[in-house]
């Protein structure tokens, strides 16, 4: 159990950390801190947070420190909270990009404070901390990027936070997360919001998303996301997603091909590599179940 | 209400049909036609028929003949039927595409006999009348493709079915169809297995499949659909699903530039029009909700 938790950045991810934490009694308390007071009203009475608070006063003393702020000022926030920040606490961040953020944030940290990056593998279309739940992680993988100066204890106390919150912890190189989302996470973002515009850029596009089914509508969920969130981690994993476009740019050539020359087994063979994969993964997530 | 309809082949879209006309009255007498026996016995079982027959014996006197067989034997059937269908008969089908098929077909059908063609816009990723479900069209939209000889009271009597299992019949012309699923269905299956792929194709795919999260499974959810199924799809609707998926190549192009080039207003600008667009779209298919 840990003793202070400061959560910065109170928002579904935030949120659903700090209800889960306090819910499973896994925090003696839990201090939120956000720019918007509306948000951090909002978080106390769901139960996210015990109680409001603002760096200068919450983050002496603090246990556990999780940076949840959105991607793209997440090196804003600890810029403001590095003078107030005290030996022995762990910092920890929930950002989808770990390699360059955390270069730039160990480089930042007083001597005393352990970092060590996170990245919890769940999410929701919505955003704010009105869509928070304590089973938004349960099921799911929870990324660890620890570095060889990592020590044991820090790593261990997180962990056991993770499996508490019904994660699962999953420990990898930072390098190693950024290429793996961009493939299973900022690739299927891109896809979807693409999908969704060339159906938009179609002559009649009301009529045609008349017609859309549910293959459709599951395709093209995530693309309801934050749009500015999402450019700040395409651009922040830019080099891996890059890369992981190009993969898929050569993979669907290799379907246009076949649909292009009636090659009937080149495709089948195609969709049933697919098929195989995608029916195996199990459907784990309960918040899934739950809607 | 119609006499007797019969059903040639009873996976999910024939036997929820069947479903759907028992239980909620349209039908005096739903007579199933399949080449498995099995499935025959399964849909009988279920309710999704009210006997099995064959062709030979119960298409005389049918007032409704509907094709449900996969798309790469719907004509085998139809061809099959077309010494028992008797003057009178309206003969529809549930297939993904229409323009080629029904041409061939109306030069199949003989004189008196009603040909209209159909396609409702929903499915699951699973196959077979184990699946099928009384709500399985429940607000969908059910394309209907007419044409100038359509006989208006056989139109009438279409829609009235359509409207009596829950769905929403929308006319169009069967190219526009065509051209309209070839973006908002095929291009999805095409891109969700090709997304599978993509990701299969990297160094530790095991890895990476872990830490999937509800976004990936969204995504790739229609890539777990029966694979010749959509091999015959795909190949039926050739020329539209590879115009589609030039102009999503366009689109892909277009986000890849903005990325490259850190052109972070370019970027927000595709995924904000995505992201409008596919917040507007309701979640109104019950067998969503009820999953």
């Amino acid at each position: 159990m840990f003793n202070k938790v400061v959560i910065a950045g109170v928002g579904l991810i935030g949120g659903s950390l700090g209800l889960a934490m306090i819910r499973r009694n896994l925090a003696r308390e839990v201090v939120g801190v956000d720019p918007a007071a509306e948000n951090l009203a909002l978080a106390e009475r769901l139960g996210a947070v015990h109680r409001a608070g603002v760096l200068a006063e919450v983050l002496p003393g603090a246990e556990l420190f999780i940076l949840a702020a959105p991607i793209g000022v997440t090196l804003g926030v600890l810029e403001m909270a590095i003078p107030y920040l005290t030996s022995g606490t762990i910092v920890t961040d929930v950002g989808s990009v770990k390699g360059r953020l955390l270069e730039r944030a160990r480089k930042m940290v007083p001597e005393g404070v352990y970092l060590v990056g996170g990245h919890p593998m769940a999410g929701l279309e919505v955003a704010g901390v009105a869509g928070a739940r304590e089973d938004l992680f349960e099921g799911a993988s929870y990324v660890l990027t620890p570095d060889p100066h990592t020590h044991p204890l820090v790593l261990d106390k997180l962990k056991k936070l993770i499996q508490g919150i019904g994660a699962n912890p999953v420990e990898m190189a930072a390098g190693d997360h950024d290429r793996a989302v961009a493939a299973i996470s900022h690739l299927p973002h891109l896809l979807a919001a693409t999908l969704v515009n060339t159906v938009t850029a179609e002559p009649n596009p009301d009529q045609l998303l008349k017609l859309a089914g549910g293959g459709f509508r599951d395709t093209t969920r995530i693309a309801a996301s934050n749009a500015s969130m999402w450019r700040d981690i395409l651009l922040t994993n830019r080099d891996r997603v890059l890369e992981t476009l190009r993969q898929f740019r050569g993979q669907l050539e290799e379907m246009e091909q076949a649909i292009e020359n009636f090659d009937s087994q080149q495709l089948v063979y195609g969709l049933e590599r697919a098929r195989n994969v995608r029916a195996a993964l199990p459907e784990n997530r309960t918040y899934l179940k739950k809607r």
